[in-house]
C-alpha cells in the first residue's frame, strides 16, 4: 500500500511516520511505499524496507498536490496547515494555505477520480477551533460550528468540502477534530493553550512554568500518541456508519487545570508542581474561557476511536516518548 | 445611501429592487443610488429618481467584484449563485459561482476596507439547504450545518467566511437562510421543491398539477413577500445581538402538504383541489424525506424578523403580488 502524508514534517506527521515505519504498515495493511511532503524536506524515515519519497512542497503551489496524487495513494493523511495565530495575523496566507491549500488536494484527487476512478482514503485533520463561544458545558455531536478563529473557519470550511466530494463517491473522506495536544514536546511558545502542556513539560525538566488562568479552567485533551491512534484507526475503518457526516469530534479527557496539577505532583512530586507559577493574564483568560470543555463524542467511540485513560497516562506517556532524557 | 443588489434579475433581486424603488430607500434611509448586478443585465427600474447603474457581469470574473465595491456602496446584498440542481450537476461550476464569487466579492470588500476603512453591510442569502438529514422535528438555532448537496456545502462556506470576515471589521455582514420561497411564481420546473409551488399556483391558474408525495408531508415556508421583508429588515437592523454567530435561520411557517391544499380549498374551492393530481414519485419523496420540518429560530425572531401568519395569507400574497390577471 502507498501512504502520502502531506504535512510529514510537523509533530504529529513525525510521529505518525514513525508509527508507520515501526509497524511496517498501517494496522495489518503492509505499507510498501511513502510520500511525505511539507514545506521543509521531511527527514527521510530510517529501517524502512520500502520506497521512500520525501520532499518539500507547498501545498499553495498547485503543482504540488498533483504531483502528490499522480501515483495514486491509496491512503492520504491531509496534516498541513499554518497554525492559528498566523492564520490569524496573516488572512490572505491563512486562506491560501489552509483553505486553497485543501481544495487543491481535493481537485487533484477528483481530477484523478475522474480520469481513472481512483477514491482514495482521505483523513484530514481538523480542530477543536471550530467550534467557538458560547457552547454548552458538554458538547454533542450535532452542535454547530461557530468557529472564533479565521484557523477555525478554513479547517470548517474543509470539512464541508471534504463530506461534499465524499457524498459524490470522489474521495473516502474522514475530517477528525482533534482535541487540544498534550504535552506537546519542544520549548514553550506564545499559543494561548501554551501553558496547558507547560506547566508539566516546564516542571518535569526542572523549569519554572507559568499559568495565566485559573486551577479551575477546563478543557479537553489528547496525548500525540492517542491523536497518532486516532489517525492509524481512521485510515482503517469502515466509514459507511457515518453517512454523509464525515466530519467528527474525537475522544478527548476533560480535565481541569487542577487535575492536571495533581495528576504532575503524583508522578513527579511535590518540587515539580512547586515550579508552576501562577501569574494571571486576562487575555489568555478571556480567549481560554471561549473554548470548549468537554464533548459527548458519541460517533467517534462507535467508531471504535478511543481516548487517553486519565492525566497520568498522559503525563506518562510524555515522558516516555518525547521528554529529553538526562 | 448606495446600495448594491447582486443578482438582482432573479426572482427576489427584482423584488427587492421594486420595494427600494417604490419607498425611494431602504427602510426609512433614502437610497439615492442603486447599482445592479447580474449574469443577464437587471431590467432598469421605472421611477427611481436616483441615479442606477444596471450590468451584466459574472461574479466568478475577478473584474465584477472590484467594478461593484469601489463606488463604496454602504449596503450591498448578495444574493447571486446558481441553484442547487446546477451545482449539483457541474461541481466545478458550482465551487466557481457559489463559493469563489463570494470570495471575490469578499476580498474585494477586504481590499477596500484595507485602503479606506469601508465596512458595508453585507446580507448574504443562505439557504435552508445548509441543512441536512438525519434532522429533529424541529431545529434549534444550535444544531449542525450537514448540508447533502453542493449548493447547501458552499452556501454553508460562504457562511463562515463571512463570519469570519465580519468578526475581524472588514464587513458587517449577516447571513440569512431563507426558508422555501413559496409560493413562486413562473412556470413548473424540475426542481424537488417545485410541486409546494406547484400545487397552489397552477390550479389557480385553472391548471393540472403533480403532487409526488404524501399529504403528511412537512416542510418550511416563506412567501417572496416575507423574503423581501427580511433582506430590507436585514440591512437595517444593529446587528450586535448576534455577537459572532453572524448566520440566522429564519422564521417561516411549517406547514404540511394538507394544510397547503386546505388553505387552497378555502381560497379557491373544491373545483381549484380537484386539480391536483396525486402520482407518488419515489425518488421525489427520498429528497423530500431528508429535508427539514420545522425550525425554532430565537434568534432571528429575537432581532425581529416576523414570518407570514398563515398559509392562507401565503397564497393570497401570490394572487395579489404575482398571479397572472385574466
Amino acid at each position: 500500500m502507498h501512504v502520502l502524508i502531506i504535512g510529514a514534517a510537523g509533530m504529529i506527521g513525525r510521529k505518525l511516520t514513525a508509527a508507520i515505519v515501526k509497524d511496517g504498515g498501517l494496522d495489518g495493511r503492509p505499507v510498501d511505499r511513502l510520500t511525505l511532503l511539507d514545506v521543509i524536506a521531511p527527514a527521510r524515515p530510517e529501517g524502512f524496507a520500502g520506497q521512500v519519497d520525501a520532499f518539500a512542497a507547498n501545498i499553495a503551489d498547485p503543482a504540488t498536490a498533483e504531483r502528490a496524487v499522480a501515483a495514486r495513494p491509496e491512503v492520504i493523511f491531509h496534516l498541513a496547515a499554518i497554525v492559528s495565530g498566523d492564520a490569524e495575523a496573516n488572512l490572505e496566507k491563512g486562506y491560501t494555505v489552509n483553505l486553497d491549500g485543501t481544495r487543491l488536494l481535493f481537485d487533484a484527487v477528483r481530477r484523478e477520480h475522474e480520469r481513472s476512478g481512483y477514491c482514495p482514503r482521505v483523513v484530514f485533520t481538523s480542530s477543536i477551533a471550530v467550534y467557538g463561544a458560547p457552547l454548552p458545558d458538554v458538547i454533542d455531536d450535532d452542535f454547530a460550528l461557530t468557529p472564533l478563529t479565521s484557523y477555525g473557519a478554513q479547517k470548517a470550511m474543509g470539512e464541508l468540502m471534504l463530506a461534499d466530494y465524499s457524498r459524490k463517491g470522489i474521495m473516502d473522506g474522514i475530517g477528525l477534530r482533534l482535541p487540544t495536544i498534550c504535552v506537546r514536546p519542544g520549548k514553550p511558545n506564545l499559543a494561548a493553550s501554551g501553558f496547558f502542556s507547560g506547566i508539566i513539560r516546564e516542571p518535569l525538566a526542572g523549569l519554572e512554568a507559568v499559568l495565566p488562568v485559573a486551577d479551575t479552567v477546563r478543557h479537553w485533551f489528547a496525548s500525540p500518541r492517542a491523536a497518532v491512534g486516532f489517525l492509524r484507526h481512521a485510515a482503517k475503518i469502515d466509514l459507511a456508519p457515518l453517512g454523509a457526516r464525515r466530519n467528527i469530534m474525537l475522544p478527548g479527557l476533560s480535565v481541569t487545570v487542577a487535575e492536571e496539577i495533581e495528576a504532575l505532583r503524583r508522578i513527579a512530586g511535590d518540587k515539580a508542581v512547586s515550579l508552576i507559577r501562577r501569574q494571571p493574564n486576562e487575555t489568555i483568560a478571556t480567549i481560554i474561557s471561549g473554548w470548549a470543555k468537554a464533548f459527548a463524542p458519541r460517533r467517534a467511540e462507535a467508531l471504535g476511536f478511543v481516548a487517553d485513560r486519565s492525566f497520568d497516562e498522559i503525563v506518562r506517556i510524555y515522558i516516555e516518548d518525547d521528554m529529553p532524557k538526562a
